[in-house]
């Protein structure tokens, strides 16, 4: 008989602990009990897994007893206060927060790019940001092939990496504005309806936000070389699922359109959609709820010689978050 | 008395022709007489100019006769036709199609960029592209300031760039979207409502678009340096009104974010919005129906020496159509 496991997810009633639990079931996870975890205003509230009703518990303390496996996306100060606790209980702690990501003791994992950062671990694995996620699968093929000198990305992120709140406001602003209605922004510091905001998380003295630079720190790490120059500008844009970023590489050897294209279509977990004559590329709309991360419009850069133009487009609940905690612990079971 | 004209305007019915003549009037312009024109589909449609219904006439030959000025905005092969006529007929074709906009006896002006190119034109003078002519506006300042070795941009572009074909198919889309109706797209090739398409026009066999060449070679033309490297992706977004930019500069001398900011401020036409612990940025939709172009989020690039980035917002029916036509007109007349 295989080993079941005992799985905890902290923030199960968020849209990503929500989705978490989705794809425990879809992966065939060999989960023996979930415990479902939230704060005290989800108290009375249940999740439905294999069929079942489970009560949500109020996270506390001695809520890691027994659990193998904790995932942490409920925001970085429950993960600071509780996913060492979880650890210190024996469980490995995969934390879907930037709260641990850049800790040097913490490895920041995609494990199609850096599966070997695991075994270092000492009870916490951080899950890296959903932009940044998506971007190394595209990334990794293409440095092995080629090097990887400069990236510049700009990025087209949906509401439900704002989560619910960030749905809901879309819904309810595009509705409203449609019929001649008035609203105000509440989750976003602008209308989001319609309208593009480019400012997501707060801003540095640098002025970049703390998004953008998430992007350029963790890209780093995952790859494991911090020679990689990076820069990006990071949009909220009126999508319901799915981020989409436009991204420039400047390699460090010349590679063709076709090399690349080659190399992406050999990486586990990225399909390419690459066909311009007949408009085939990703969207969001088209790759909301699918757990690959797309990669079209792969062209050579007509302005330096060493350069990769591409459009890559995931789910950014999925890879960029829920898949991926998942797959680290499918990693760690295997 | 000072002089008056006689305007004009090809494609009168369209998006582009009715900001065309909104703003003759908005801007003052000296009209003594406007002579709107369309195909014979239009035929028995007026426009309102100055508190006056005027006929549209369905466009021939003889449209020109006595025609000062005329504004183009009917498609290339419109322009292809009779911007020469127009031209012939005595008029100054200003024309806001692609067709001319690389003939290298055709100027191609943004009146506060390259004013003096307009002295050269042979009866016709071009109209950049929407995104280009908000791009150079930026660009401009910085260009004198430190030279440009090198432009990568991304666009997020709205319905309104493909007339009002695209802006009916997002209100469809999105009304129907909301209320999980089925649809097809039908203007453009991927469903637009909550979704972006990375395809503007049609697709060369280098994996560009004709949308992302036009940027690349009007910007070396219009700011009259052919050494300048830019790439660009172009992107359709649900935004009804107003293109936005992404665009990262890598200059020839090393220069401050404060030094960029200054010298934007200063340029006419630009207005800079930049106050990001107070979430100041310009966004599409509060600069929608302005005649500037908006430009926020300038910082310094963190991945080389010599980077700017920053976020650049304009009206695409004005700065990037309408308006420009008509300060070209206003530096004729000057």
């Amino acid at each position: 008989m295989s080993k079941i496991y005992t799985v905890a997810v902290v923030g199960a009633t968020g849209v990503v602990g929500r989705e978490m639990i989705d794809l425990l079931q879809e992966l065939n996870f060999p989960v023996g009990r979930l415990v479902p975890l939230a704060s005290a205003r989800s108290a009375g509230a249940t999740v439905l897994f294999k069929g079942e009703n489970i009560d949500v518990q109020v996270l506390n303390e001695d809520s890691f007893k027994g659990v193998d496996f904790a995932l942490f996306s409920a925001g970085g100060s429950v993960s600071k206060e509780f996913a060492p606790i979880a650890a210190k209980s024996g469980a490995v702690a995969i934390d879907n927060t930037s709260y641990f990501r850049m800790h040097p003791e913490v490895p920041l994992v995609v494990p199609e790019v850096n599966a070997n950062a695991i075994a270092s671990h000492k009870g916490i694995i951080a899950n890296p940001n959903c932009s940044t996620a998506q971007m190394v699968m595209a990334l990794k093929p293409i440095y092995d092939l080629a090097g990887i000198e400069r990236v510049v990305v700009s990025t087209y992120q949906s509401v439900s990496g704002a989560g619910k709140a960030g749905i809901d406001e879309l819904e309810k602003q595009a509705r409203l504005s449609l019929n001649g209605g008035d609203f105000v922004a509440q989750k976003f510091p602008h209308t989001i309806a319609f309208n593009l905001i480019p400012q997501i998380d707060d801003f540095l003295p640098n002025g970049y936000t703390k998004e953008e630079i998430k992007m350029i720190e963790e890209t780093k790490k995952i790859l494991g070389d911090p020679t990689i120059q990076v820069t990006a500008t990071t949009v909220r844009v009126p999508v319901f699922v799915g981020h989409s970023e436009s991204i420039n590489i400047q390699t460090k050897r010349k590679v063709s359109a076709a090399e690349v294209r080659e190399a992406l279509r050999k990486m586990p977990g990225v399909i390419v959609m690459d066909d311009p004559p007949n408009s085939v590329y990703p969207t969001p709309r088209e790759t909301a709820g699918k757990n690959e991360v797309f990669v079209g419009r792969i062209r050579e850069d007509l302005s330096i010689p060493n350069g990769i133009e591409l459009w890559c487009v995931a789910d950014n609940l999925r890879k960029g978050a829920a898949l991926n905690a998942i797959q680290i612990a499918q990693a760690l079971i295997a």
